[in-house]
């Protein structure tokens, strides 16, 4: 079973690295960006074949390590694959 | 308009943060999990009205900027808003 996590920071939260990043196209000549937020994806591979569980072991996962629930928010995709 | 970019290594590239990930979840005790990769997620907020040219747009920053295309793919997905 795959599940897909993507990690963002809560609304309000300054986001350097996607600030950079939208200065950065600016002068490669994009405009017309408006606001640019970076964030992580996570994908795993899993053994456990129950949905449910699956997506109750990623949100411990996500609580105990992949995010800081201080300043970042997550959502959990689990695909069958 | 919303373009969401999902950046990852490509298949055989090394991915040493996914590895990472995947030991320190394993040192917490979440057994089961077989492989983890991590990449980037970008999200960003286009001026842009017409979804094939916003589409084109962001290929052209992910070519540019976003991706190292050597060893990373990306995949585009954009959003009415």
């Amino acid at each position: 079973m795959k599940a897909k996590v993507h990690v963002t920071f809560k609304e309000g939260v300054l986001d350097p690295q996607g600030k950079a990043v939208r200065t950065a196209l600016a002068a490669l000549g994009f405009d017309g960006v408006n606001r640019v937020r970076q964030g992580k994806y996570i994908e795993l591979e899993l053994e456990e074949s129950d949905p449910a569980r699956a997506r109750e072991n990623v949100e411990n996962m996500c609580r105990q390590l992949l995010a800081n629930t201080v300043i970042e928010t997550y959502a959990i995709d689990i695909a069958e694959q």
